[in-house]
């Protein structure tokens, strides 16, 4: 086999190996049933077992409190950007944050059914930070507030939340869900595509509260209303079965890691040594502004386009793949989800500074 | 490793063996690449060559003329059933012929969004048979006619598709696709969620006729556009990756079992063996009317419940597992898909006339 390059893909992204260890050693037989997990029944009694431990282990990860309800969908973040106004505006006004792409398609989607407000937008400075609090123009009537708390692309994150009184506030958190410790009842409704920092790709996490469920109106798509999912324990049809399963895993593991207050500070500190030589020299410049930095995604740009496609085409064959930066904003990045280890940041920074020196 | 149980559960079903064994050969290794197809990019020339190489295959299989496309999407057969008439009724009227459970639920979303037309019902004696086609009442101006060619729960099959002339005809075809050769000019859409024949839960094969994209309105959501997912070949955003590779895997499959007529030919004589044992005596009796019976869902009765009660137990202990018929209607099922061997059921057939013995 060969050696395993360090992986830094936006997403689908790095999976912790021992999850993926396990997998493979009970991929023909599941449990020991002599079965695989890809040819089992959802409506099974081994699969039930599955998607209850995935929910309590979100559960009690994430501190949520009763009355909140986590299910496993398929069709990925972008169908959540369409599920929920379906499901939430129906007509009236929404707040949505513009932060970035994922936040601007959340809101052209937003915008069939019903009014936009952006309450605040980065696009003035290339989505390089997040808008602060006070300026935000939320609106009290609002059906809900919407912001992505981390841009995969250019890097930033929320470091606070808007209080939202009694609108309730929704989350993309795609690309940071479980790197850190929020409050759950600061939010009305959580979602994350899975393949950046929970799993493969294939499944999406939604956590809801369930007083927003009455308001889901009953002529949707029945599969598409978040009410059914709810009621009927995401089996109101075929889960995507894998995927829970992995992600399941991947959520035991981080039990493992001390919880979100554990794998947070591993992921400060990796972040830390990660901007450390970023911000040193000057070689390195970092895009977004620094206090609203990602620790899960770190954008970067070299002096020169000439020198980045140097130091990409370097970095790759010294074991590191992933590091170039969206196609629509260029430069480098690295995502340092989760599973991407300490020993492999510490490893980049020292690839870095190696070609800072040859290339200074 | 325990001995591997005859896995006859109607979906998620049963996979070839070599499929899975080298999904988990190469599970930690993709293509020799020291990672992971779970945590490699979809935007990466590993994962396009999988995207490619499954829409090829497919094409080859399935002999899809010029002007066919095969996409893959997430949310599973209940999630067609919204997007098609979300796509293509819009305020007008279809024809759906219901021939079962699934029929039905098709029908219910499909009234969302426009006037449903029942074309033909098998209601009236408990979905046990298929509507002959001259009984259909087609019109001439539906947007659509749609049918479901095999259905799970009754053991049904159409074997031979209406003539709607200039009507798209439409097929959910879950239960049965890649189960016999069918000639796709006679379709513009067929659909299937891929965890009966085609690989795990997870994903959604549609292959789709283009000039019907020029139907799917603007105004809809973008992940539940068939344009935006024929233009992007399925890959506007995240799919579902490692369900698409197995896909991809049980597609090289099929091909070694010499095609769509390969494989028909082993399950024709699958499902006359099983038939043949139900018929003999009259100690089974199957459901199905015999000229519309499943290859796939080989659904019979025992004289009593206590009778079937008993078979279900004592064919578990056997190493039959999924034996038992859906819980809306009761007594037995075998799902012979695709991966189901023949020496499988050879020893099903031998185990029924042994119970059989036993119990006269």
């Amino acid at each position: 086999m060969p050696e395993r390059p360090y992986n830094l893909n936006p997403g689908p992204a790095i999976l912790p190996l021992e999850v993926m260890e396990q997998a493979q050693k009970e991929l023909l037989s599941f449990r020991g049933k002599g079965l695989s997990i890809l040819e089992i029944s959802h409506r099974s009694k081994d699969y039930e077992a599955v998607n209850l431990e995935a929910q309590q282990d979100l559960k009690d990860l994430f501190g949520l409190p009763a009355g909140y309800k986590a299910i496993f969908l398929g069709g990925g973040a972008s169908l959540q950007f369409g599920m929920i106004p379906m499901n939430f505006l129906a007509g009236g006004a929404a707040d949505y944050v513009n932060t970035g792409e994922w936040a601007k398609k959340a809101i052209k989607e937003a915008k069939r059914f019903g009014t936009v407000n952006v309450a605040g937008s980065a696009e003035d400075k290339n989505f390089s930070y997040i808008p602060a609090l006070p300026s935000l123009k939320l609106s009290p009537s609002a059906k809900y507030v919407h912001i992505t708390t981390n841009e995969t692309i250019s890097g930033t994150r929320w470091n606070a939340f808007p209080d939202t009184g009694a609108v309730p506030l929704f989350a993309d958190m795609s690309s940071e869900i479980g790197s850190r410790v929020i409050d759950p009842k600061r939010f009305a409704l959580i979602y994350a595509g899975a393949q950046k920092n929970l799993g493969p790709a294939g499944v999406t996490l939604v956590i809801i509260r369930e007083d927003l469920l009455s308001k889901c109106p009953d002529n949707i798509v029945t599969v598409l209303n978040y009410k059914t999912q709810v009621e009927k324990d995401s089996l109101y049809n075929t889960p995507p079965v894998f995927a829970i399963y992995i992600l399941g895993l991947v959520l035991k593991w981080l039990k493992k890691q001390g919880g979100l207050k554990g794998i947070e500070a591993i992921n400060n500190e990796k972040a830390r040594l990660l901007y450390e030589v970023i911000d040193a020299t000057g070689f390195y410049r970092g895009t977004a502004a620094r206090a609203d930095r990602s620790t899960m995604n770190v954008t970067f740009r070299l002096k020169t386009e000439e020198l980045e496609a140097k130091f990409l085409e370097e970095s790759k064959k010294a074991g590191f793949v992933g590091l170039k930066g969206h196609r629509s904003v260029g430069g480098c990045r690295a995502s340092i989800y989760n599973a991407f280890p300490l020993t492999g940041v510490k490893d980049l920074v020292a690839f870095m500074k190696k070609f800072e020196s040859a290339n200074s």
